[in-house]
């Protein structure tokens, strides 16, 4: 037995998984992305846990490794100044698994590996043109155009949470203000609660959260539950996405947009206003052609697209 | 001898010509765009034009037409629901002129066809991703990755003129607000003077020009002659379109960028605080990777892009 190893690497939790060829994930493990600054430790904690999971297979042979990280980029095989993770600089990271495992290793934007998952066994598939929109403690993006991955000259295409939505408008952890992933995303949602909990003064069940306990979970959470606040939260959340997603299409003109990520998970409060801004702020031979569609992968996204590089590559 | 004809389908004019194999124009023509609203007597006019050209050949044999025009559709053949043309709805052009010579004829985006141009005959030459963008009565851009012309599923990507910068902004000719052409194109500058003025009390020789004969030209040679208003005419300019390409880098990553059109020939003025604005504006990812270039087409590039068209598709 083939098995690829995928691992994603988000901004609090890394995720990895044993895949078979027919793209079942045979065993997985997670570890803390955020607790562990120092790289080669976390190298290290991660090698140990795909090994034990190598151990439960009965000697299956290893094909190679996929990784998916923020700014990993395929063309160089670091991951390079990642706003979101704790690792500063070129981080060579495709070098530090090779040495672990002597084995093939891949690495791409974890949007991007998302897409590829998409495309692969997702919603996306016999699709040549979508966006995977990656919603997690940021704004992450893979763009398919006429069916191939659209990495720009430098592998790093497809940085559409940095496209600025507000001029002078939120911090944003990458130094600058105003990014489209400042206000959609789940930090985003956090913050939009936090602004609005100011900004009105009716009751809301948000108010008995301390700030640093709130959650986009909670927030959608209390929005089911016809909170107000909550609800104008993924209202404005929505506003912000589908005016972004409006300009994302006047430049690639996706069929379909796939939101991913647990803040997707909100279902209908979160997609009902995001299509609706879309379609108010398409140009007009634009409308009412791009469809917004929840992932057809839900948490697997990641882990498969990762280890999907490995085929795609070798 | 054969022959390919480029059509280049402006706001303003049309020009077309005769292309040879090796990508030399031998004849030429123009007849204007905006004073044709009938669109049979536009394909007549057109055409009668293009058999005067043809008489004067010797007998040559006619390849195929090329047609670069706002809104055309590689897919369909059809201009569809162009906002700066005087036909609206759908015109099936291709057909109209397969109707008028019996040839191949393909047609897509102005702005496509110009970047084709580029690529085959211009400054990039050998580049694989880059963003052409044609700075005339609008805004339009095209866009190659990997190599590849980006289409999109429906043939209408690279519509970034139509990008909005601005909420609540200039009224646009697409009847939406606010998007990237309104300030940034020949008229936008028009725009952009016009409010100026009203905003200083300073001398500007702008004062002594009717705002209806108010031209781009006219407002960079008062800038190039000093003119404090014109200047920040330029500079304002400038600073929209850096912003805008710092957020096109953001999602398709080009090694470069290109200016065409008549606005782009008021060379630094408008280059230097465009390129000022785009790195201020830039992701630290992408600082310092993506050059902003002039056109090395000069007038032709739309004509021979158009007539490029041709080869490609046969």
């Amino acid at each position: 037995m083939k098995l690829s190893v995928g691992i994603d690497i988000g901004g609090t939790n890394t995720a990895f998984g044993l895949v078979d060829e027919s793209g079942r994930i045979v065993a997985r493990g997670n570890i803390s992305t955020c607790n562990n600054s120092d790289f080669q430790d976390y190298v290290n904690q991660v090698s140990d846990g795909i090994r034990q999971l190598l151990e439960q297979t009965n000697g299956a042979e290893l094909a190679g490794i996929g990784i998916g990280a923020a700014n990993g980029n395929y063309f160089s095989g670091c991951i390079e100044n990642a706003a979101n993770l704790p690792w500063k600089g070129l981080v060579k990271i495709v070098e530090a698994f090779k040495n672990q495992f002597g084995v093939p290793v891949f690495l791409t934007n974890d949007a991007n590996a998302a897409a590829i998952g998409e495309m692969v066994y997702g919603g996306a598939k016999g699709m040549t043109d979508f966006i995977e929109i990656t919603l997690g403690t940021g704004l992450g993006s893979g763009i398919v155009t006429g069916g191939k991955m659209l990495y720009g000259h430098d592998g790093f295409a497809g940085e559409c949470g940095h496209v600025i939505v507000e001029r002078g408008g939120r911090d944003c952890g990458c130094g600058r203000k105003g990014c489209l992933e400042t206000y959609v995303s789940a930090t985003g949602v956090v913050r939009t609660a936090t602004e609005l909990l100011a900004k009105h003064n009716i009751d809301s069940e948000l108010r008995t959260i301390p700030n640093s306990e709130l959650t986009a979970l909670k927030v959608s959470q209390a929005a089911a539950r016809g909170d107000a606040i909550a609800r104008e939260v993924f209202e404005f959340t929505g506003e912000m996405l589908g005016r972004a997603l409006a300009d994302f299409v006047a430049i690639t003109s996706p069929q379909a947009i796939f939101l991913f990520g647990g803040l997707a998970k909100a279902g209908e409060i979160l997609f009902e206003p995001t299509r609706r801004a879309m379609e108010a702020n398409m140009l007009n031979i634009f409308k009412n052609k791009t469809q917004v569609l929840p992932s057809q992968l839900g948490d697997d996204a990641a882990i498969l697209g990762s280890a999907a590089l490995v085929s795609f590559n070798l």
